[in-house]
């Protein structure tokens, strides 16, 4: 069931290392799920109770330790040997009175790593406070160093299989982008399109299936689409109304994230200046981009861009994509924005979604790009524009 | 755009101050979604950025605090005052230098709570390590106290509106579990079978339409069975295959979830044997549950009745459910297992799974039940057995 050969995983491994020695960290406790696919292939809808992946500087494989229901599953999805692959009791589940960091505080004391420098992911959602000081309780001689991101750092870049499997997420969204435009119109209910989206999000094409992509399908309409993150009802579209569409598609939890925005029938003078300065600006932005300029250099040519309109942007206009759970398709690493000095390379995949939202209205028109060796590679063809219904 | 009225809201609100005065707490910080949503009515998919909900006790509403972009999303779907929600700056997001608990240690202070008792949710994901580091660091006058899972217990007996939406959500459960079971087929790929299940989940009936599930559809087959929480893939299932299905309906964020186990053409002697036991067990238990009980006396009718079969079950075999946001439809509160000494009270409502996984195979039956004032009622009425097709 692996969705890379074993060298690649064991490669990764090698390049986190260097990074760990780099940092003088021994041990890494890793609890996101993407850094844990990455890894060691793992691959479950288990991330609701704690779980992890144990790296140690001088140890082939790492450990993987979860819920004991799950290491069946942990020896189905990755490439670890059994005797590495540690379930716990199930009793830790959602307990008052005992904790999952206390069976790893146990285990890493019985491998001899009770005294060592452990980096744990400070700010990964699925390390909670809790986590911490259950570990800093059972393990007082350990001295505990911020790893936040660490493997996320080192996913930035992607293999050329990683690629592969971003270009057949790029056919799911734009298989689903496709449906949502046709499906949408007046009358139709909100719930009927997203069922649409799901539906061809997951079943893909003759020759592959989608995956769960890590963020449902948003899409707020009418006054809403001021605001990003809605998702839907069961309300029917409105003459006038305008929809703003975010969806990706997943391919072997790879990711291709697309924006789109959708008026039914005449969008008014505002919808349409907007949309115009976004796509030039997103245009004018996708035709600089070259490695070696750093992530601010490319938000300030989009600034650069819409400055003459009037219009403004304060948020970041992209980042860094790829493998991923829930809640987020982003990597948590490089931003499109100010003071990102983080330089393009080969093989980093971003979404660029210099999205701008009014007090009544908004408008969304991304792309997904990989850098190249000299420019870029739009991952999906998907055509930019303003789509009017 | 409130799924409820605001005195139900501000009764829930008062439930809670009360638990926080019980325990010393003035001020309570809420990160996690589903507790965001119970007391203010916020939804989106915002979770993968830090945002919370402080609820002071001394104060009408509670604050929310969440992204810039977010904050109009705020406005359209709680029914907090304008001046209760606070964005913070986009640069705050996914930063190696500053963090967004930075950002609201700064507003308790300027509201002149910087010296109280700060309820805290300890190990909600989404409530991070840095989180909890970062208001230690920007109140150091603050107490801080474990207010983990506090709103949660709240939330464990349901409203009647409440029970309505469950109600509804079982409708969106069955339709989904039949849709499943007629596309599964011998040469069918898994990931049409899923596509079929979303699009049963999301489009629902004529009358009303679903929400997203916290828990995407999970559905081993073959030898997989034998662990619970793995998706799906391309691939097409065989004869003599079984398939656990696990989905649920969600109507309004709130679940009904629901286990099935499908065998294409022949179950094995051990899955005939295995499904007889489970199904008797099941029964049995929900035969017996009355208010008054605990979730302990429930597992040990369980226990009992399959002590006879010579099979065993180590994990809990339920618990309650509601409300919520992914990762998890469990309520982290009340588990059907030995020593958890809840007493049913009416309109609790637990997903009863007494799965049991054996070395290659297993099965799931389970039923989403309301406790009621002398018995239960089964929110689905989706027949209890082993499909054979």
């Amino acid at each position: 069931m692996l969705s890379f050969d074993i060298t690649e995983y064991q490669e990764r491994l090698r390049n986190v290392k260097q990074k760990m020695a780099a940092e003088g960290i021994d041990v890494l406790l890793i609890t996101d799920p993407a850094n844990m696919n990455y890894l060691s292939g793992y691959d479950g809808w288990s991330f609701y109770v704690h779980q992890m992946l144990i790296v140690i500087l001088d140890e082939e494989q790492p450990f993987w330790i979860g819920r004991g229901m799950d290491a069946r599953g942990a020896e189905y999805t990755t490439w670890l040997d059994s005797d590495h692959i540690i379930p716990y009791a199930d009793d830790y589940v959602h307990s008052t009175v005992k904790h999952p960091m206390d069976f790893a505080a146990e285990i890493l004391k019985e491998i001899g790593q009770a005294r060592r420098t452990i980096g744990v992911e400070m700010d990964s959602f699925y390390f909670t406070a809790q986590s911490l000081e259950s570990l800093r309780k059972g393990l007082p001689e350990a001295t505990f160093k911020n790893a936040n991101v660490l493997v996320n750092w080192v996913r930035i870049i992607k293999s050329p299989r990683e690629i592969e499997y971003i270009r057949k997420a790029a056919v799911l969204a734009e298989l689903a982008m496709q449906k949502a435009i046709d499906s949408i119109d007046v009358g139709v209910r909100e719930c009927d399109v997203v069922a649409n989206i799901y539906h061809a999000q997951i079943s893909g094409t003759d020759q592959f299936g989608g995956d769960y992509p890590a963020i449902v399908p948003m899409l707020p309409s009418g006054e809403q689409t001021s605001t990003p993150h809605l998702t839907w009802t069961d309300s029917r579209y409105k003459d006038g109304d305008s929809v703003i569409i975010e969806l990706a598609g997943c391919y072997k939890r790879y990711h291709c994230p697309m924006a789109r925005t959708v008026v039914l029938n005449s969008p008014t003078q505002k919808e349409q200046d907007l949309s115009k300065v976004v796509l030039e600006g997103l245009n004018e932005t996708l035709d600089s981009i070259k490695p070696g300029m750093t992530c601010e250099d490319v938000e300030a040519i989009w600034r650069k861009s819409i400055e003459k309109s009037g219009f403004k942007k304060e948020s970041r206009i992209g980042y860094s994509t790829g493998l991923n759970y829930p809640p987020d398709w982003g990597e948590r690493t490089a931003s499109l924005r100010p003071g990102d000095k983080t330089v393009l390379k080969p093989n980093m995949v971003f979404h660029l979604i210099p999205a701008v939202w009014l007090d009544d209205c908004g408008i969304e028109i991304s792309q997904t790009f990989r850098v190249t060796e000299n420019g870029i590679e739009t991952m999906t063809q998907f055509p930019r524009q303003l789509f009017i219904k």
